[in-house]
């Protein structure tokens, strides 16, 4: 495996060519380097294009090797049968290049050929290559965004610690942007694509090392190299939580992911022995993938899986109880210490069991005090909120005591607020507070249950070598 | 079990009385009283207090029977010790009779002991009691909202064919806002808290023969008497979907069940067998219940269990196959025949299989095309859409075109659109065309399941007896 310092460039370049560049409304050149000035790309962006003089005032070169001194990241915008000729023109002007467009070796037998004559010139070269068929790179602390989707239909998340590496493009954008709406940060975004070169592996061993990054999200279709992918794998998620969500399990699914990427997809089972092995915690699907990056990236993981469920609702508590005890999760009853304290201080008729019923006459005081007083001690490693918003002794300001309340704790507190327009209105209260807030009570109890392994397996802290 | 023709006065009430009415601020009677109208009630709202000349400018009666001929329901509002007064002052002075307030069974034996007289008083004078500790009763061709939380925080669901019954007020209400969010139509919403009268069977009883009742989707906690549950729940099924989920399943989650609403809940294996005989459909929580509400409000359901998933998304195809798979559904290939027709107009690299991947070079034509040749014939019962909106081809326009195929096919379309700001803002537009439309993949599979089980057990059609 080559070592992780030899993709510094494409991750950190600070000098991008767009090859293909040109400023025809609605090319796919066009776009890439509008997404790099919004991303504040402050290094040197040289447009490539052997028929202009320039692009959108900035002086075009012909040739990769007519840049001086090359440039650490091309990004090829050209046509699949283009692509060997700018690799063989300018042998080792790019020292990394991302090749976004389609028709390699998903495209049939001639693509494959294609692959192979890219993927013999550039080892030659020692120039690296992420895709084809991709989206490129996304590096929120670099400024670097590659991903030809317009900003005003895919929004990029802010700098964060959650970094995604993705075969598939279109799910690496559907993420970056539900997250961005989510508010969750993400530090770097990898779309690899066919991976003629660069894999899923080497992804790994580079995020191992990488500072911003605190944990990683894996999209998968198929492997290239089981032993390095497990080897890498082993290494990431032995300093940092490391989540994969694999794609073709099954039937139609696994034939289908067979010619998505042209890739081999493998046995599931295999797939399976192969997380286990490596410490990767499996998710099942993409409310699953998004969730747990949702949980991952408030920072905070619990010591076990003692859940303190507090809500205004008596019916959704019950609810949470059950899909807690379904996933795994403990839902011990109230210390009877805490209980007499609470008992003392509230009406009689809210339910002081776990779970605690607020009932209709909470307020956003009482909210508070529950769960700090639930979280005290020893009894709970974390607690799972779960506020209706039609009791009137609930406002805005909920969410400010509640984070605070988190803050004292050290412990996660998650929340959800089911119901319509006005309680999602209310999501970004808890989530500009840092308190990771989810639309439904399961998919809150799936986020709880994934931190909880997290946890198990040392949490979020960067450690020693497992 | 008493006729369901009883239950009339409730549903379908000519003459409200308001007990506890007064117009200060925040008072939960005020609150009905404007629910009433901004329901559009049409009948006589009259107000109760013994205290008060007139209420929001309208005469107050000092008890219920000073209202000439009495009244259809009577809405308690008032604390729970004064209950019993007011239906012995005036004894069957109203037919129906919902008592909001808590502090009965679910409060302890004194509670209980009040319930008790609540009880005989009514049974002595032939009035129906839902209650206490509800919310009380949505009709939303009758304009009657006895729900005591104000709309800017918990919208009202438009006119539609999906019933709700319900044991826990809370529960009710965040499904109504969640579903009015959604566009959903609801014809019925009772929320029956302790039921120390009308109860889940008397509601169920009812539904069965309710004209404007398509489908009808059960929250509840506990069973009163299991026999006449699945008595009633079996002449329901028989005649239209019966969608239920039942919490308290699990360790804390049963106990805390239990003291919400003072019910014995029973152990979780019975209420299973009970469905099951009933031809009751399970759903597992807050996220199954809302979508198959959304799935059957849609009001089409597939003949089988075959799901064409078409997109231009790969990664997110892939997903979805698996899902079905997981889900119980299956997804063939596509048919030679079908293979060739799509493979001569769409460009060599669509992946034409199924999942059906149009890439991002897809239009809202070839969206809708694809659609209709996949739907064409007997090859599929229904279609999953993922729509992601990267690709430049696409627009608005997408929903219309796709609406306009599945009303040709006449099979279920149901579509998801994953992704953040620019994507949700989007659903609206399918919705409104009658398109049933999820968030993420998994919730359209989820949806997809369950109209199958009801396709499986006779679809929407009202047959005959079962």
């Amino acid at each position: 495996m080559p070592a992780p310092e030899n993709l510094e460039s494409l991750f950190h370049p600070r000098t991008v060519a767009v090859v293909g560049a040109s400023d025809k409304p609605g090319k796919i050149s066009g776009v890439i380097m509008e997404s790099l000035a919004a991303a504040g790309f402050d290094g040197e962006v040289y447009p490539v294009n052997p028929s202009r003089e320039e692009v959108g005032g900035v002086k075009c070169y012909p040739t990769l090797g007519h840049i001086e001194g090359g440039v650490d990241l091309a990004v090829l915008a050209v046509p699949a049968g283009v692509v060997p000729g700018v690799l063989e023109e300018s042998p080792g002007a790019a020292r990394g290049v991302v090749i976004i467009g389609g028709g390699f070796g998903e495209a049939g037998p001639e693509g494959k050929e294609l692959e192979r004559r890219v993927r013999d010139l550039a080892r030659k070269s020692g120039t690296r290559v992420i895709g084809p068929n991709c989206m490129g790179l996304y590096n929120s602390s670099a400024g670097l965004d590659t991903f030809f989707i317009p900003r005003e239909k895919v929004r990029r998340p802010p700098a964060g610690g959650v970094s995604i590496i993705s075969q598939s493009g279109s799910f690496a954008i559907t993420a970056m942007d539900e997250l961005a709406s989510e508010g969750v940060g993400v530090a770097r975004v990898v779309s690899y694509g066919n991976k003629l070169d660069v894999n899923e592996a080497d992804c790994l061993a580079y995020l191992a090392e990488d500072e911003s990054t605190t944990a990683v999200a894996v999209y998968m279709e198929s492997v290239t190299d089981g032993h390095a992918f497990v080897e890498a794998a082993s290494r990431c998620a032995a300093v940092k939580p490391v989540m994969a969500l694999k794609v073709g399990r099954f039937g139609a699914g696994a034939s289908a992911a067979r010619s998505h990427t042209g890739a081999l997809t493998g046995r599931y089972e295999v797939y399976r022995a192969a997380f286990r092995k490596a410490g990767v915690i499996e998710v099942g699907g993409y409310e699953e993938f998004i969730g747990g990056c949702k949980a991952l990236g408030a920072e905070k993981t619990p010591r076990g899986r003692r859940v303190a469920i507090v809500t205004d609702g008596g019916g959704i508590g019950v609810g949470l109880a059950d899909s807690c005890s379904e996933a795994g999760l403990e839902v011990p009853p109230l210390d009877e210490y805490v209980k007499e304290e609470l008992a003392g201080e509230f009406p009689s008729y809210f339910g002081v069991s776990n779970p605690l019923d607020l009932t209709g006459s909470v307020t956003d005081g009482l909210f508070a005090e529950a769960v700090e007083k639930v979280l005290d001690g020893d009894n709970f490693d974390m607690a799972i909120v779960a506020a209706l918003w039609g009791p009137p002794g609930l406002t805005d300001g909920l969410a400010g005591l509640l984070a605070q309340k988190a803050e004292i704790s050290g412990k996660p507190v998650l929340v959800c607020t089911p119901g319509g327009e006005y309680s999602r209105g209310r999501m970004g209260l808890f989530r500009e507070r840092g308190l990771p807030v989810f639309p439904s009570p399961e998919s809150a109890v799936r986020a709880a249950a994934l931190i909880a392994e997290v946890g198990e397996r040392g949490g979020l802290k960067k450690g020693g070598e497992g």
